[in-house]
């Protein structure tokens, strides 16, 4: 069958003498005649059922879950019409977590928060939490303090628009692999040791309650299906949600982080690739870098006349430090002005005073005074070595993506750039250091959180979530470890912008901005 | 794909760069190829995974569960050979619980035990329960008590036979469908009630932990389904053990308690019904009944000659009871004897100074000084009143399912009998009494528990299993309680034998022993 909703209103038969099957198989009937297909009614559903199905005269509305190739029922609820049961899509961020609660029935959104990943205590990025993992106890706190987190923000985001725990039937969670992982309990120290094994590709349906959430009692948790260790269901949710497997002609999403993601493909075909970008465009590596929160520099210029450096916060306060977009708008201004040379060194005569240390090595940004913080925000060699490896590795995904399908980059028509990265972006800018091909600006398309949009697809419309089996098996991954080429493409793209500086002329068709 | 066994030696690929999908999606393909299908793989399983696929070199065995159409993957253990994982077979009985280890490779029994169900402390009586599981935690109190109980005895059978919970992946649990709801935690108030409802009828597999059994982590729980509150699945185990759904020629399955439920039927067709029997045979409700325990009363002779009242005691000791079939036998004893009339009213001139009291309505069996309680064991009128309620009840069932599909009792060749009861039944008695029809005593085969048989035979084929839901689904359930003609029947057998008293003569091959 294909369902379009995830909630059935339902009219049973009321029971007699000459029709007296057990409640629960009164409903698995009515279900049956309703989808056309069996559907299996948890344990946990069965303690209020008889109660629920007689307070509106066997009348009810009955959420399901898809379970495997099967349906299972996660919440009954008394009279056809009344308020939607709910779902929950999360995007499990390995520095944000963000959360949206909407209606199943309609998929409309009531209300969207997010929080710090409580992980970030015991690990600001992933391998140290893959190493704490390995301590004893380890894995168990690290499980325990994001299950906490999400499950306060969901009770929160609950009371807050007066809907009850009972109401929330279907879960939807997309995180890197190593961050579901962390969720599931799993150990992922296998993730980080050749060969890169994951616990579990496809984690599939789990219990709400079996991970501690709050929730209807036979409420179920999808957790998007990963590749590998280095492409997880939040990319998975990413290529769902820009509707690249839908597409007559090839399209890329590139998802940035620690890792840069990327997925080339159509409808007919798709391969995807993930490499390790450093921590560059992460925030909370480097000295002065942070996640796009208000404070951060996400915009700067130089002005070619007095060569004056002026900066754009989030929120327009002052300046507190810089986010991964700012990072490479700024790579990409010192580049352009002559401040660094193609080897991302400072040029002491370009930079003048502005070079602090004996080194000389640290280039003032804002002084204590103008800064947020009250101290000076400097740049260091150290974060632009940082961030041209994390663009050499970017590029070199790309490039060696389109290699492996002996496609041109310049041919790729569509650009999906996931997360809130993907946002800010200048893609002038990031053309400009080499990190992303020198194409027209309109063939960038921002995708916003699409491991939040793509778990959200799922709770709208079952048929999106039938779409996921297939789309992750679909995906061919190219294993760079095996890649031999790689290491000299990724050195070759360790040049700003490129030793191969022709790549980034402006193309003809407008340039970028 | 029809395994013939619930454990698989697996020996799966190592993984390397170029085959690096994850531990629990390399089992998975290994079982796909193994058996056809697919498994699922709860995340329970998961967390040792990692650990038990390395601690042989990939090479394991799995224990598989069928899981609606499905299968699940119950337990995983390191090594190709070994020691077979345990399945636990459990007959819930209303009294009495018995319980079975088996290794699931062979189905060998290791290990049997039985305890008295602890919820007669709350009620002797199946109907007491459900009143009393309507009180304020009433329901948690008997469902805890029959778990806890049931928990200890397995962890007691498997500490004495050294192996360890984490071995024991499958149980099989059989009951009746009230003991069934009870074990589960769910209401069976709306049985009692007209229109007689059950809160489920096939309860499927849930898993161990969550009825808080200690097992293996991923350990399923195969609860069998029942045909309505009158028919349970104690029942259904029985005619999985008869084999009477397999049969060319009829067969009757009886089985007696405080329920007369009985099965008439062949491969093509069979047919159930239940009726209220009374307590009679049940022990404990009247004033000697007991269970078949030592010192009870199971075979009674009147001496022709002299009238010496003599017995035979489970264990061969002074007597401290009745059992139900011991007082088949006294009954049938005493109207021989002439010491009660057709109407079951004791015979004054024929009983003389065995009576007792003002009203000369007890019947003194043993006296004090013989018996193993210190006191008189005698016999009421009120007593044998119950017993020709619940023979009559039975007979009537026996009569109104032959009429239904227009057969002759006397042309059924094979009257299986279960339970503890079916072992110590004398055919002949039951037939003098009117309970059981007077056919020669071959054509009655003792089952002994035919529902801890039934589970047992569960855990040791899957095929077993796999007959179950459509041997369920042919039995068409007769609902007496829409039966105006039973009524009728019932009053006409509520006389020793039977008002028409032709129908128990001898039969020409042989006759009753």
């Amino acid at each position: 069958m294909n369902a379009s909703s995830w909630v059935f209103p339902l009219r049973l038969p009321p029971p007699s003498l000459r029709d007296n099957t057990a409640d629960a198989d009164r409903l698995a009937a009515a279900l049956r005649r309703e989808i056309g297909a069996e559907v299996r009614l948890p344990l946990e559903l069965l303690y209020d059922l008889p109660a629920v199905l007689r307070a509106a005269d066997w009348r009810v509305r009955c959420a399901l879950f898809r379970e495997g190739d099967g349906w299972i029922a996660t919440g009954v609820f008394p009279g056809e019409e009344g308020p939607s049961p709910l779902g929950a899509a999360v995007d499990l961020g390995t520095t944000r977590v963000a959360l949206r609660l909407l209606e199943l029935s309609s998929g409309r959104v009531l209300a969207e928060e997010g929080f710090d990943n409580p992980q970030a205590a015991i690990g600001p990025d992933i391998l140290t939490r893959i190493h704490h993992a390995a301590n004893p106890g380890g894995l168990e706190a690290l499980a325990g303090g994001i299950r906490k987190a999400l499950n306060d923000a969901l009770c929160g985001l609950l009371a807050a628009h007066g809907r009850e725990a009972r109401e929330l039937t279907h879960l939807a969670v997309a995180g890197n692999t190593a961050m579901t992982h962390l969720f599931l309990g799993l150990d992922p120290g296998r993730m980080i040791r050749e060969p890169y094994l994951p616990v579990v590709n496809r984690p599939g349906l789990i219990a709400a309650r079996d991970l501690g959430l709050t929730a209807a009692p036979a409420a179920r948790v999808f957790v998007f299906p990963n590749i590998g260790s280095y492409f997880g269901g939040d990319l998975i949710a990413g290529v769902l949600f820009s509707g690249l497997h839908r597409r007559a002609e090839p399209a890329i999403l590139v998802d940035v982080g620690t890792n840069a993601e990327v997925v080339l493909g159509c409808r007919d075909w798709m391969i995807g690739c993930a490499g390790a970008a450093g921590p560059a465009l992460e925030g909370g590596m480097s000295r002065i870098g942070m996640t796009a929160a208000p404070g951060a520099i996400d915009r700067v210029r130089i002005d070619p006349a007095t060569g004056a450096l002026s900066f754009h916060t989030i929120g327009e306060v002052a300046p507190r430090g810089i986010c991964g977009s700012g990072m490479i708008d700024l790579a990409a201004c010192l580049f352009r002005a002559g401040w660094i040379d193609a080897r991302g060194r400072f040029v002491p005569a370009a930079c003048g005073d502005r070079l602090l240390g004996q080194e000389g090595d640290r280039l003032l940004l804002v002084p204590a005074d103008r800064s947020g913080t009250g101290e000076d925000l400097t740049l260091g060699q150290a974060e632009i070595d940082s961030l041209i490896r994390s663009k050499a590795a970017m590029y070199t995904i790309l490039e060696t993506l389109c290699l492996s399908v002996g496609l041109d980059l310049e041919e790729i028509g569509t650009f999906f750039v996931a997360g809130s990265f993907g946002c800010f972006i200048d893609p002038r800018s990031a053309a400009t250091i080499g990190m992303l091909p020198a194409l027209p600006a309109e063939r960038f398309l921002p995708l916003g959180n699409s491991s939040l949009e793509g778990a959200s697809l799922v709770l709208a419309r079952p048929e999106h979530l039938e779409e996921i089996p297939c789309l992750r098996d679909r995906i061919t991954y190219l294993e760079l470890n095996v890649n031999a080429d790689f290491m000299n493409r990724f050195s070759a793209a360790k040049f700003l912008p490129h030793t191969d500086a022709a790549r980034f002329s402006a193309p003809a068709d407008g340039g970028p901005r």
